[in-house]
């Protein structure tokens, strides 16, 4: 299978692809450069909450795929973004209730593809991730997630910390995983359910973590201090996944 | 924290490495040098079976930190390895059973790092990886790794088959990961075990399955193949977590 990496390089191409309504991840402009159309250009990247870095000629030239970029290269989503109403909407179909992953500033594309992947496999309706600074569904996201980035719809929302009231509102729970919280066996994780994951320096923010009816904690006994995002992603998806289930556990001892 | 990427450039320099008993870890010669000291270099790479790899020029120039290889880079371990019988050991000071990772042919480095970050955190006692093909330990694991490999045992056997069989009449179980074996929660987990994740593309070999005395199902409910290896090797080792510390299961339904 080929994954398209989407970059839109040159003035009009990128003007076109702003106004023809696709997805921009990220927009690069030539340092110091300010006349009319690139200014046009970073006005529609700000009406569309897309992050503006200015750089070098040079950092250009080594982003350039066709050597045309006039000062002007813009990094599009390698897939459509969903709605959180088409999660809601499929859980309901399949008779089940909502799961669901909020990523809270992931920036590692690897991590948000193994994430998405995760999503996939434990079942999960879909993947929250916010508008700025964190990764998006580029290329190496859609390779690293063994492509369940187009089984599992991934919505981008501008606030984070809004799109959790919204959503308690329609019955869902949230949990966030931080090593401070409830051994995660002990806590009751069935019914609809919205599980947060922090990013690998900073964990939940505290916004978010105010918000979160649960807080989690993956057991750990070694000297380090954390496991890595995706890996805990998956512990705590999985025990998600073990109480939905009603698996009968083993009597222990 | 430093992570030192332990590169041994030159004649000389790789000879004496080999002779201190300097952990190498793979070797590159320039292709179509067959003189006497580059011979020496190589017949010393197989005595302890480090694997070579012919290159040109050019490659051995980018990866050249001295610009002095003089034909000859060795890559070494950023840390040392240890014997299976210090995992055993460290298990029954901490009146545990023994509880260890044994990885078949896992060559991502990232993916190696985060599985012994996940075992440090898990609480077992150390991690097996066979001596060909797979991932060493070099400066990219130490540092995936949140510095795990300082406080985890790692081990490298040459047969991983033969490890087994030796750990076994020790007392240790040994369960491998398949999607086509026993749902993981409908599996006894206590006790010594040894938990065998196999590479991302293959699985577990043939060789090293027939060797486990069970088989592990992950649930699986998406569209796509697989968990990531680390990912899947997180979830493993923390239903093993689970079972080894009792915890009592809210009762479901």
């Amino acid at each position: 299978m080929e994954w398209e990496s989407v970059t839109i390089e040159g003035r009009n191409a990128v003007i076109e692809a702003f106004r023809g309504g696709q997805t921009i991840e990220r927009l690069y402009l030539l340092d110091g450069c300010h006349d009319g159309p690139v200014m046009t250009i970073r006005r529609e990247a700000q009406k569309r909450n897309v992050p503006v870095k200015y750089v070098s000629r040079e950092r250009l030239d080594q982003m350039s795929q066709t050597g045309k970029h006039q000062g002007v290269i813009a990094c599009g989503a390698a897939c459509a973004y969903a709605e959180v109403e088409d999660m809601l909407k499929a859980a309901g179909e399949r008779g089940e209730p909502p799961f669901l992953f909020l990523l809270d500033d992931i920036e590692d594309p690897h991590n948000l593809g193994a994430i998405i992947r995760t999503a996939n496999l434990a079942g999960a309706h879909g993947v929250i991730i916010p508008r700025n600074r964190a990764a998006g569904l580029t290329a190496t996201v859609a390779r690293t997630s063994a492509g369940a980035v187009y089984h599992t719809p991934v919505a981008r929302v501008t606030n984070l910390a809004r799109t959790i009231e919204e959503l308690k509102k329609q019955g869902l729970w949230f949990v966030c995983a931080d090593m401070n919280g409830t051994v995660m066996y002990d806590l009751d994780l069935k019914g609809p359910i919205g599980l947060v994951i922090g990013s690998e320096g900073d964990g939940v923010g505290r916004l978010i973590r105010e918000r979160c009816d649960l807080t989690a904690a993956i057991p750990m006994k070694g000297n380090i201090d954390s496991l890595n995002a995706s890996v805990a992603a998956g512990v705590l998806a999985y025990e998600i996944v073990r109480q939905r289930n009603a698996f009968i556990s083993v009597s222990l001892k």
